[in-house]
């Protein structure tokens, strides 16, 4: 896997780390988003995965649909997110889990309409942060109720010194993260060579 | 202003009108999106405000943040999206406002850290949706705030007979609707020429 230098150094420059282990990168990935940056890491994305059969990309709202529609855009497939409650124009069968939120500190429920997974999808669940795992696990047992198949998980942004990617490439799942943090302190961070 | 006539046709197919009001099309433009035509309406948005000097677009989350990608990659500036609430990696000053969701029926309150818009922006403002005007009216209330330039609103469906996209327009602030319902009941939908 080639890692995007870009992004590494855009970390490097502008990322800031608050109290609890959060890396605010909200000058170009969340709240404001440098739509060039995005778009190459769209692209870096549909290279990892493009021979791997993607019929769709699955993320979850808010932050994760910015990167999940630049891979899609790029994988030339359609995306769905996940909604954080259900919503009045959401009818029908739904799909639901619980994810518990590190950097909110608190458990939300994900519900995705059931007409949106298709058992014969090859799923690629993309988010733009990857720390502990818990939105990836929540969506992936989404996914296991609809019958589709995981394809693996596309990130932005792992924090490779909280376990939760390893974890799951330990239980065979792939996960690519275009960068890999595995040492992060108010004053340097490491990057995991790839 | 040229239609997007694949946009209506959609709305024709796949769009249902639930109780309220609400026109629920969840398969191609809310929670799963289509990519082709999300970079068609990115593309159409760039065409009719490329020549205003768009500096910067501002959004609402969650659903306006895919057309408001679509239109910074094809316009090729940065994307600042308002939370619906401060959330814990959002440090420093802000600018916010509260909105009352028709969709919803509830007021919440929209915050973007101010450090993201700046007074020499020239900001144009995409949403998915426009109704009564209310995500927008607070999306220019925070534009005021910080001192930036309204150019103008990028929506993807106006809720004509909702009277919120001609009040503003009747206000002089330029709102291009890629389509706009004049009418809607279970069984119709027109669509105003433009």
């Amino acid at each position: 896997m080639v890692t995007i230098h870009a992004l590494e150094e855009r970390i490097l420059k502008e990322g800031r780390v608050l109290p609890g282990e959060v890396l605010k990168v909200g000058s170009f990935l969340n709240q404001q988003i440098d739509t060039a940056l995005l778009t190459d890491m769209g692209s870096e994305i549909a290279r990892l995965f493009g021979d791997a059969g993607v019929t769709k990309i699955l993320t979850i709202e808010s932050s994760g649909i910015a990167i999940a529609v630049a891979a899609g855009c790029a994988l030339g497939v359609p995306v769905v997110f996940a909604k954080k409650h259900a919503s009045n124009n959401m009818s029908g069968e739904v799909y639901s889990s619980s994810v518990f939120s590190y950097t909110h500190q608190k458990t939300f429920e994900v519900v995705v309409a059931a007409e949106y997974l298709k058992p014969d999808d090859n799923l690629l669940v993309v988010d733009d942060f990857l720390a502990k795992g818990g939105a990836l696990n929540g969506l992936f047992d989404i996914i296991g109720q609809s019958g589709a198949k995981l394809v693996g998980a596309a990130i932005a942004i792992e924090k490779g010194f909280q376990g939760g990617g390893d974890a799951l490439r330990a239980k065979g799942i792939r996960v690519e993260s275009l960068a890999i943090i595995d040492s992060m302190t108010d004053t340097s961070l490491t990057f995991r060579k790839q």
